[in-house]
């Protein structure tokens, strides 16, 4: 690689284009060290070396509901992801596709493979069995060249990074609590992730929240007062964290208060690590998020800053699949 | 490298054998994946492949003052960490060594690149101008095929970590402060390191402090009731955060309160990340300790799971020099 290769921007891509796709532009804009160059959506793409413009896309994806609209750089495509991976010169992608189905980062993994590009790719995903299939994909990746991060939004990501900060003071975790608040002004803004949250609730599942219509989850929220109550949630952290041999999956918890009608966080995101000490001391180190930081700058704030990481790695020949407790995000200027 | 050297402990070192080094005798032990193997102090040094008692070791230097003393492992030395790099096969070495004078923990590098000798090295130091004479042996590091890592005690280390990871929410990082406090029931344990303290208060500095008796030091403490209030201390953190593009050295301040006389901390230790987020709000995310976890617990679990880190590096062929922040700490079983 020459030295030109190494000092320019590195490309980024973002699929998916609800409001994670959308904030991750916005937040990719002012960059120095990264160019958001590609997005592909359910109904097409939209690719162009020099950069792209958020407010056109935006505006046209909320008018139209695809990039692929978005003139001069957009296509309409039924294979949009297959499509742009074929022509985009891009050095990472963000994957920031709806976890539901739960088997879709890991159909689009497979997809990466089988096209023999090479590069990196980081995700967001939440529910463990989704980290399970990629897990089962890492031999894969390192043969076709591929860095792929996974796990590396707010909970798993962000949360669970902090979490393995913290368990260094003990010789012995005992218990890795993570409760999250979520305060969202329009839950239409959000909509496959609310369908996902209700995925967790009881008596609901992955597959019965996916084809819940829009009226039918208004009426739901209408019944809580738009407030999503969640607890023991299938979250990655817990085998992020088996992973990496600080605890037991069990000894994991996530829960949350999401409120769909309010901005403000109803409480303040937090992880609590309760560990012994060398000397028999049991204590609790508190990682708390502040209030003003949204869900999407909490998401894409990480998946960018382990993607430069990923690109580090990926440029020094190390391929295959890696946690966000494995590696430091690095800043992304 | 065969099988049989990934799969075996790592074999530790500990170089100094003050309060920190006997507290890093103490964590060791219990490890399955590590061995405590060697020490030196100033007066000798001993090694024994199949590993240390820290019983025996910490009551012979309690009683004689130096480990060359313990048998049947000991040696008296005048030259004991250059006599121990030479014999010894270790893994990695903890540099548990006083801070003062501001250049030994980079005469003890030089040391190792001279002596021919290829492995790990951890530091937990504090202060800028150490860590910045460190910096300029980065390439000799690299050249001798040493990996070392530096800045991995608690602060910096731990807590210059964990905003590292908080910083990843937001566009712009304002500013990052870092408030510790530090309960010891007997300053007598940790001569050196309240000396380090007392040299960052006004009207001292490292060689006044170096200098100070310990009658008089006793006789200071008494002045202020056995605290040391301390503010805008030069501490690496600095110049971490701004290597790793973070933030400038000058938003980055450390200060603390120390209780001498009291084992119970006299504040909660704290580091507080302020920054913008890429909607334009200002946020601050918080770190804080659990208050039962010692500043042994908080500087040597840390160092160990750099240590770990470092290692795997090293198998890899990475070399040179490196911070806290640029690598995650691995969990130490």
């Amino acid at each position: 690689m020459n030295r030109e290769a190494v000092n320019r921007k590195i490309r980024v891509g973002v699929l998916g284009f609800g409001g994670l796709g959308q904030a991750a532009a916005r937040i990719l804009t002012p960059k120095k060290e990264m160019l958001w160059v590609a997005t592909a959506d359910k109904g097409g793409y939209i690719y162009n070396q020099a950069g792209l413009n958020p407010d056109d896309t935006i505006a046209t994806y909320g008018k139209k509901g695809s990039v692929g609209y978005v003139e001069p750089y957009g296509t309409i495509s039924g294979d949009s992801i297959k499509d742009l991976i074929e022509i985009a010169d891009v050095d990472g992608y963000f994957l920031a596709l709806p976890n539901l189905p739960n088997t879709f980062m890991a159909e689009v993994a497979r997809s990466f493979i089988q096209s023999g590009w090479r590069g990196v790719l980081v995700d967001a995903l939440k529910r463990t069995s989704a980290m399970e299939q990629l897990l089962s994909l890492k031999e894969d990746l390192q043969k076709a060249g591929i860095t792929y991060m996974t796990g590396c939004g707010a909970t798993p990501g962000l949360l669970t990074a902090a979490a393995t900060i913290a368990a260094q003071s003990f010789s012995e975790i005992h218990s890795v609590k993570i409760t999250f608040g979520v305060g969202i002004a329009n839950w239409e803004a959000y909509r496959a992730t609310v369908r996902e949250d209700i995925a967790h609730l009881p008596g609901y599942d992955v597959e019965s929240a996916c084809k819940m219509s829009d009226a039918e989850v208004e009426a739901f929220l209408e019944t809580t007062g738009g407030i999503l109550r969640l607890e023991n949630m299938e979250h990655a952290d817990d085998i992020m964290l088996e992973l990496a041999g600080i605890c037991d999956r069990e000894q994991v918890s996530v829960g949350g208060l999401v409120d769909t009608r309010n901005p403000k966080k109803p409480i303040s995101t937090n992880v609590k690590i309760t560990g012994r000490t060398f000397e028999g001391k049991i204590s609790t180190h508190t990682f708390t998020l502040g209030d003003e930081t949204s869900m999407a700058a909490n998401v894409c704030g990480p998946a960018f800053g382990y993607l430069k990481t990923a690109v580090s790695l990926h440029r020094r020949g190390i391929h295959g699949l890696l946690t966000a407790v494995e590696a430091m995000p690095q800043f992304v200027r």
